[in-house]
């Protein structure tokens, strides 16, 4: 059961009906996940923007860095350009080379990309070396084309699944999360989807409440670090410009649930928005788009807020107890015992 | 009485003796009130990091900044050079160049400055022009020079007092507030101090409840628009890199307040240590400095998300109602309601 | 006479019809000369990118910071937005605020703007102090505003005029320089002109040629510091983003004529699109914009380059000897026998 | 023969013994060139500022992107923390993972980094696809490891060689070029060596003449594009503020050679000192750095840009013509044709 389930609030803003990333039109969504063995505790999580070939046609895209202690690729040339040639790819912190090698892969041999040389691949990650032989690098590329071809649209698995696998998360297991919001048709009626890896440390608050505090478990009490990355879908049409205006919102998400983005964190938001595309090629000179006015665009920033707040409360939720790499274990969220500290406090909707 | 005597939590790091900017030792606060006639409601709020001559001692100090809809001036040079050479002091949005003029005057003709040609006033602000005759600018030099020469270290009122003489924040009378936290001995004993000037908008939250949302006021429900300017200061030995850092930490504090930085929002933040000078001139080519590693910064980035959030908190419990310009009128926080709330969910202490 | 009819070639695009940053159509140039007495030497230049009201009718801007040791105001909100909504104002360092509040007060009162409770002006300078008795700080906002309101399309007067009245340039009389581009209509047949206020070191090249060296007057050998502001138009369609990489061009441009950026130097370059405005208000949530696509841009980048190296070579050929302040003398720059030089090296054409 | 030994000048400031950036002490530099069958043209370039294990012992560094149209690996950690923890790879754009991969490879594998479970490989990249079969991902592990554990003190090929190989640059052969300038003690006596990978276009200026113009080959008149990778070291004691500074001085390096960093360069500098460094593991909760202050900076620009233009020219006059995919050549800079048109410009010394 997701938490919203159990009656907790996030935010004032309707979900989409599947409170999922995929609930912006066209997203998908591919998972591989790596849990075998004692101590292989990993796995890809891939996000495609839209159904075509995304190097042929180009979403608007920026990278909002919070803390970049992280391995993030792509950043400079989605900076530059203001767009998104491949899928979002993420996984852990030392599979990145194998994960852009095999976006690369994936692009150098869709069909019509025959004379592409060059390619910038966009690949996330955080670090599960708690639970996962993460020196061991156990994703191959094949894992990672699995992820792309396999991706869809509906619902998403979350918790300890895909690039969450082996994820730990305010001393709790992390994993993947996803939640969305759908504005109202008087502030446009968008969608925002995001989608989390969740891998860090703070002071837990759900739905306000203290959570860590009351479970006593929180950094600097406890040794808690980590990292988190975001992916903010939207069909609003966004340029790059606001689209690193809504990524920092995401960011303010992660703040609502107590993180501190410690120094040792990697917490990177990728934003990319829908609603058009920028061809490869093009005979014309020009692009001509229509972009929401920055006077139009706060409401989507707190939908950002919100869903980005309620993805990583939704990873928790899900994750399971996990024993991995060295017998470590991270333990699942009591969620009976949080829903109970929420319902006490009259919060349970 | 400010909320934490009535009971309610921010965090769980300590504060320092006065809760207040002024607990970081030396550093100065002084206000000037500009509240008469039917519509002068405004004001000039100074933060002094250290009691010697700024320019010929210049205080390491970054600036983040949070949304960038707003008029601060000076932020390319420290941004370029590390340092601040000139109090900060905070005021109206049509003030800021007879504030900055004021700086001016304040560093030209301060004892050991007669050569001086150059110097890069920092001047933030936001917009009161609800209550206050913006456009009538009201701040004179003659008022930022009494703020800088009366300034004092001690106890700094909060509310409708200086540049938050006329702010609305989240519906609600806003104002100047202020906190502080000091780490334990083993995490550097080191102390931040926050002092905020709040004007902005979203989904209230106190103590992690949903305030916002149970009185019926918020952002997309009423239109709630506008800015939060912090100053961060820090007896911790950081240098400009991680003061950036710090500072974008005040800007999660803002978040945990329920703040979106809507796109009408100029949320800045001025961070300061006060742990070493870097001299204006100098027999050597070298400065010589004992900073903070990177891996012991992280409890100081907790720090401030914490005094942030609560001096936001606290600018709302002093604020009293106001009417000013056009017979506008900003409620002020109904504090006994917000109270109840938070006692009826057992979230007092 | 100006370098270009020497024979001293800037590149290979040609120049628009007066070689002047009002080749690009609407622009105008105000110039206020403040020159009397032993040691008044300086004065206000005014850019407007287009007749209309420009705070009504926002022209996409980005602004570019190559070193930041200087004044700019209003970099945050071109930053976060992407347009400017009053004319540009250049003047001394310690004027920025009166030529601040001048538009501010320019704006307030233009018809259209009565309910404007927000502005942000966008003013640079650079240090005219060796030649200026600028702590006198003798601008005026009548200055400024004869600036503004005497603004006129046509010739522009280079050398010591306006802002560039008493600045020094590579250890010469530097001043206001002007040039433009006129791309060929293959290239999309757009216009780039700059304007630029001189006041900066290094190693003076010239059409290529050390002239620097051959003079025996350079930095390091002699004490050459200071800073440029640079002012770019276009009637090409581009949007912040790639104004932003226009402006960087600007700044490659310096680099052109042997400027080093140095530590003290406050380099700033202010891009702007006349193509097409964003309004304050619209019945619209969106705008719709035609822009160049990015792989169409780079001939503008070269078309900034020249303009601006030729920009800055054309304030070194108009400026005058001048005595002032501290009886200091900055001595123009020998033009006969820099040309001399250059013709003996085959350069002329 | 290198440009300097025909006698054309670059700059005012001497060079190190080797003019190369192996001139600052401890510095190595390793190649692996591919070269074989019609289409394999590409290879590895690595550089190491210190002798030691660099995990351990963290450089201070900055990355400066000049135009980001590029593929560098590294960039956010490096900017966040101000460090730079494992050897600098340079090769071409899509072997870029493989060299990523390596890097981890190499540091995981050192002894002492037994327990290393993250590691930020910084990798550089140009685009050799005119020349080379870049889609064929020639570059292996092995290749990388090599150039790693061969580099060395002493003199640098340059050329077609390592990352340079393929390259192509103002339509000529690029490749590898370097360059040093020596400090006078006066100015701190400091060395700054610069080392790049030249693959991109403009208007070709040699000693300032404008050599492009007169063998008719240059940019808009060709098709000429392309990036440029800069590595700059010196073992002037700066932190990563200043050296981002610095780095930002090479870019102006490369505008001096007439570079225009069109849409498609990835123009990237990677600024490191060897002054000291910044322990992984510290007993300590400081670090204590002596610095050199802002004022005593200006000159390590001047050098870097120096050492940037002519490390640029340098690789032109090492290439040579090369055949290689598709049947593309490109013809090495006809060398003595431009040391004809400079001296009969009387430029040569």
């Amino acid at each position: 059961k997701r938490p919203r389930e159990y009656g907790i609030r996030f935010g004032v803003i309707p979900t989409g009906p599947l409170n999922a990333i995929t609930d912006v039109p066209g997203v998908r969504v591919g998972q591989v996940t790596l849990l075998h063995g004692p101590n292989v505790r990993t796995g890809v999580t891939a996000v495609l923007p839209h159904p075509g070939n995304l190097f042929r046609q180009k979403s608007p895209a920026a990278i909002y860095i919070g803390n970049g202690f992280g391995k993030l690729t792509g950043y400079s040339q989605v900076e530059e350009l203001g767009t998104l040639e491949t899928p979002i790819v993420l996984t852990n912190t030392l599979s990145v080379p194998t994960a852009t090698d095999a976006l690369i892969d994936y692009t150098l041999t869709q069909p019509g990309n025959e004379e592409v040389r060059s390619v910038n691949p966009v690949v996330g990650e955080t670090n599960d070396g708690y639970l996962n032989d993460i020196r061991g690098r156990h994703v191959t590329k094949a894992h990672v084309l699995q992820a792309l071809w396999e991706a869809n649209t509906g619902p998403v698995q979350e918790g300890n699944v895909g690039a969450g696998t082996g994820t730990v998360c305010f001393g709790f297991k992390g994993g993947i999360g996803t939640a969305s919001r759908k504005l109202p048709g008087s502030l446009g009626g968008y969608t925002v989807g995001v989608l989390v890896q969740t891998n860090f440390g703070g002071v837990l608050q759900i739905g306000g409440m203290p959570i860590g505090v009351e479970l006593g478990k929180f950094s600097f009490k406890e040794k808690l670090d980590g990292s988190c990355m975001m992916v903010v879908l939207t069909d609003a049409p966004l340029d790059a410009r606001n689209l690193k205006r809504l990524a920092k919102r995401a960011f303010m998400g992660l703040a609502q649930t107590g993180g501190i983005a410690s120094n040792g964190s990697g917490d990177y938001v990728i934003a990319v928005s829908t609603a058009y595309q920028i061809p490869h090629d093009s005979a014309e000179a020009f692009d001509q788009v229509k972009v929401l006015r920055n006077d139009s665009v706060s409401p989507l920033f707190m939908a950002a807020i919100e869903a980005t707040e309620e993805a990583i409360i939704n990873s928790l939720f899900a994750a399971r107890t996990l024993t991995g790499d060295g017998g470590h274990t991270a333990e699942q969220l009591p969620v009976e015992k949080v829903v109970e500290i929420i319902r006490k406090a009259g919060q349970l909707k």
